[in-house]
Order: C-alpha cells, then structure tokens, then sequence
C-alpha cells in the first residue's frame, strides 16, 4: 500500500428516501438497510481499509452526525474525521479533504467516495481501485470509476466515452465526452444500446493537486473560502475558520461545478458489482432473497399470504409480520413510524414531504 | 336498588378475532379497542354500578386472567371473583355463579351479562336493566334482552317471538318461539322481513332458582358437579372443588344447553343502542369518526393519501401512520405483531389459526 493513497469517504448525505428508517438524525449511510450486519459507512470503511493505509483514510461529515461516525469506526483518529458545519453537497466537501490532505502530503492520490453504495465482488473491488489509484498518481487526471450498464436504469447518472462504442473486454482508460445525470427510460435505453455510456459509480480517483487544480479553476468562489486553511488546521481558529468558509459557502456538487466542466475528466472502467441503492425500490431491486411470489420479508416470524412483489420490513426483527392482500407494495415499519404505501419512489417522497408540517417534525 | 338484584359478568372469553391486539393473555374484554378511554370490562362493571349494588358485582373469569380483573375492577371484592380453572363455556360459568349466589341468598334474581359489548345510551339500558329485574324477579321465567334488528347482520344471533309479527311500539315481554345462532345474510333477511324476529343480545335476566331449575333438569351432567358446592364455599377444599368440578365438566353454552330447550325463555324488548363488536369489521362499521373516504385512524399524527374503507390502528397512538393505496383493508400494529390484510374477517381468523406453528405460540 502506497503512503501516498488516501481515501476521503463523504458521509454527511441525509437521504430522506429510506424514511422512515433513515431520519435526519441517522441518514442511510449510518443503517444496515440490506441487513448485511454492518452500516453502508462501516462496509465502505472495512473495504478501504484493505487498499490504503488505515491512517490515510478520512470521513467527512457534517458536524451533527460526527458522533455517529465515532460510533461505527471507533478506530477512526479524530484528525481524520472533518466536520463540516452544514451539508453543502460534494464540492465543498471534497474541498475541505483537499487542502486537508495537501498539508500533510503534496504528493496524496485519494479516492473520493460515498458511503452508500453495495459493493458485491471485494476482490476486484480491491483490484479495480489499486489500478485507479496507480493509473491516477501519475497523471493529471480526474478519473470517474464508471460501470457497465446491464439494464436503462433511469437512477443513475451516464458518462458518454470518447471515440465510439466502448468494448468492454478492452478495460481501457477511456476520454470522458459527457455527464448526463438521470435521464428517463427512454433516454436510458439510446444511451445504452449507443455502446458510447457507461453508469457513474460517483467514486473519484485523482491527484490531490489535479483536484486542486480544477477546482481552482471552475469554483473559485469556493476555493478561496480555504485560502489560508492549511495554516489554520490545528490552530485555535481553525473551528472558526471552518464554520465561516460553510456559512459563506454555495451549495454545488463536484460534478456540476468540476466535471462536467473539466477537459481532463477520464473513466476508469470498474469490474466488480455495484449498486447505488438509493430508494426501497431500488433495495427492493437488488434483494435476491425473493419469496415465489417475489416479496421481501425481513422478520424471524412471517405469516404471509395473497401477497407479490411486495417489500416489508420491521426495524424489530423479532416482531410477528402477518401481511395479506399487498401487490407491489412497501411496508417499512420502524419505533415510532409506520409507512404502507406502493412501491414506487413517488409515493415515499409524498410523504417527506409532509413531514414539514407543524407537529411533524419530530419523524423527519 | 333491590339487594336481591345481582349481575354476573361473563369475563373469561379468549376472542382470537381482535389479534393481534387481543391475545390469549389479554383478550377482548380487557381492552378499550373502540379508544373510549375504559376497556369493555370496566365499562360494563360501571353500567352495572348505577343497577344494582356494587356488592352485588360478580365477576366470572379464568384463573389465568384473575389478575387482569383485579387491576381493571381494584373495588372488586375478592369473593366477587370468580375463578374457572378452564374456559367451559357459558352453562358452566352459570351455574357456578348460580349456586354461589343461592348459597348469599336464595331470593337472588340476576343479569348476566357478556363483558365485550359496546352500550349506548346508558340511561336507557339502566331502565331497561331495572324493568326486567323487576319482571323476572317475580315470575319463574328466563329472560333474554332482545334488541330491534336493524340490518341483516350474520354475525348476531336471533330470537323468534311467539304470537306473529312483532310490534316495536308495544313493547311487551314476549314468548321466545325459536333461537337461531348466526344465519346466513339471505335467512337473516327473511327473518327481519317476517317481522317475527329480534337480535339475542345475550344478556339474560332470571331468577337463581329458576335458572337452577332448569338446568338441573336439562344439563343434570353440569350441575351434578356442584353438589355440595354451597357447603365447600369458603372451607379448605373450595378451589379443589372448582378444579375437580370443571377438569369433569363439558363444555356447553347456555343458549345450546338451556334456552334453547326450555318452555320458559321470554324476549325483554330492550331500546338502549348495542353493538357486539366481535371482529375488526364489526368495529369499523361501527366507529362514527372516518375520514371522508371511510377510513379510520386511530395516531394523533397520519399521512394518509389514495386509501379508502381502511381501519389503520397502532397501539402506540404517537407512532406516525404514513399510509397510502389501501382499499378496504386493516392493519393493526402492536408492539411485537403487525397485522396487515384485506378487511374481511376470514382473514384474522387465517392468521391466528397459523399460530398453532411451532415458533409462533408467543404471538397467539
């Protein structure tokens, strides 16, 4: 393992669409959704641990959920874990773990990565991002980990390769032409039978100061918030340095303010299996353990009949589920919510939605 | 207030048909499923209260539920409680509370009196209470409160009177013809048309000895079992003589064993509203509050979108109900079951039947 390789995880996203399992006060990243025996941040931190060194390993969160990462990584040195006052998307975020990382290692290669993803195949999970890394030290580079598309999933964002159809046994470094992020199923469908797109895993692997570099250049208005930051860490201001540089900051993510932008943008095609689950229907998706008739029950105690292509899941496992009659439906019941509604994203979005109202609060 | 007038409340019934929020440990009776703030127990103890004296309470139920009473019922006199080892139905119960009352005294004229129904109009049924304690204490009859049928409802049982089409105005005590338990809708409504028939509320009044009487002579194999059982009162061998009297006896319904055969039964017309909430249809039929779209929630807090003829209820009354796409359907959420099916009983009645499978008794 490279000293020089760093992976910041960004785990400070407050996902509504798992409600009302995930809540304001413990978003997705922090739950076993799939009932995997481990949250999507300590999966995430486990497989990085295996590629760069432990010590080289950041979380960023927002302030507020500090604690529940000190909770799922114990091991996690303090310096490590960078609190940012408000969300302000990825850009800001990978800001912060840029010039954070510069100050201790000029030279740092770091992987960029969300907390939430499912990653099937660790072994070339392993592979996949030792070569990103290694192809990335080297150049100037800002390298996106892109997935071969298997179906004309309207959920996930699409690069566009340079030079025609991508052939996939290849496995080349690959230009990046465009960025398109969810488009509909029939947009999908072009891109995909095109052979020109691949699916954004939203994992980055660059140079700190290739980073650096592009960010200058495309979102000044957020580099200069950290103009004399690297002499402000460890100081006594630098809480207040932070606090001011989010307070004063725009909310843009990385691949609007730097991507899309960037003439050095490259893919990096993985091969190991990925999923983003975003929403219970996607969970719902990619769950193999489907009763006959296509339903997800996650209880010791189920009594089901008459039901299909229905997800339902109790945060007590030991409670007693006796569920009849449901076609394609959710049914997540947590402590103090109760959500039943078809299976499909709109629906649970209604609901958030609502969540706004006077005397609601306390459920989002 | 007479002091010969008794009341024997029946309170040792089971009822699967309100699980999972009745349980073999806490059923019905126990419970205030219609949110009135009192379980039907101590709803129907309170009625009785402004009837006769409060001495004159007794309260039948089974050992295992002994303690149930007595935290519900804290002014119930221990010697007012009366403990079956087993369930044996109604005719058992009866005479058990027949003979401990003629043993206090032989002048005894008594209700007795399920403890799972919903009364309205507390007045009238107080009147209608006192006037056929008062009819029946002075003639050897064997009274049962019947109630004007207002719909072709399969789920009660009906009594036919004697002398043609029945005159709702008049109000007389009539000779009951015929008992009928739970006919079909078709019979039902020929029933109503013919005009002959009212609803067996199964509340009776009569008499002890002429309740004695009559089952001493058409259940002799119950009441020989008590023979001797007004010497055993209060000495050592009084529960052993309960264990020994109901491990022998059948099981039998009074209506089955005794009314139904005897010469003697009369129909007390009663005007007090009743409902006999047997099942969860039957308690949203009869809850007044619904939303617009006939459905019933019972949290404070509800997201509710697209459902319609749903009865959604949690235990926890602060849980969030965010529900969305159920026609005609319950749910019923407790603290270790959720019951979600279509709105018909046969349903309920599927699921408590499968918690005969090993590993499921700790839900019945």
């Amino acid at each position: 393992m490279s000293s020089n390789f760093y992976c910041v995880i960004m785990a400070g996203g407050i996902g509504t669409r798992f409600w009302p399992m995930s809540r304001a006060s413990r978003p997705k990243q922090f739950l076993d959704i799939a009932d995997t025996g481990k949250s999507f941040l300590r999966h995430t931190y486990e497989r990085f641990s295996q590629i760069v060194p432990q010590d080289n390993i950041l979380v960023v969160t927002t302030d507020r959920l500090g604690n529940l990462v000190r909770e799922q990584i114990p091991e996690l040195k303090e310096n490590n874990l960078l609190l940012e006052p408000y969300g302000r998307d990825t850009a800001p975020c990978i800001a912060y773990a840029t010039y954070t990382l510069l100050k201790r290692n000029p030279d740092a290669t770091m992987v960029v990565t969300p907390a939430d993803h499912i990653i099937r195949d660790n072994d070339a999970f392993k592979e996949d991002l030792q070569a990103a890394l290694e192809y990335s030290s080297t150049r100037d580079v800002l390298t996106t980990l892109g997935m071969m598309p298997t179906r004309p999933d309207p959920n996930y964002g699409y690069i566009q390769v340079s030079g025609g159809r991508y052939n996939a046994d290849d496995r080349k470094v690959m230009k990046v032409k465009t960025f398109t992020e969810k488009p509909d199923v029939e947009l999908a469908k072009v891109f995909i039978s095109s052979g020109e797109f691949l699916w954004n895993s939203g994992i980055f692997v660059w140079r700190a100061d290739s980073i650096r570099a592009e960010m200058e250049r495309y979102l000044p208005e957020v580099t200069r918030l950290f103009r004399g930051w690297e002499n402000a860490i460890g100081s006594p201001v630098e809480d207040m340095f932070i606090e001011k540089a989010y307070s004063d900051c725009i909310k843009i993510s990385i691949d609007y303010g730097v991507m899309e932008k960037t003439a050095k943008a490259w893919l990096y095609p993985a091969r190991f299996r990925w999923a983003d689950v975003g929403t219970w229907e996607s969970l719902y998706n990619i769950v193999n353990v489907k009763d006959k008739d296509g339903n997800v029950f996650n209880a010791k105690h189920v009594l089901s009949k008459d039901n299909s292509g229905s997800l339902v899941i109790s945060e007590n496992k030991d409670k007693l589920l006796a569920v009849s009659g449901l076609e394609d439906f959710i049914v997540i019941d947590t402590e103090d919510a109760l959500l039943i509604c078809p299976r499909s994203d709109k629906r649970v979005k209604d609901f958030t939605s609502g969540l706004a109202m006077p005397g609601y609060e306390q459920f989002k």
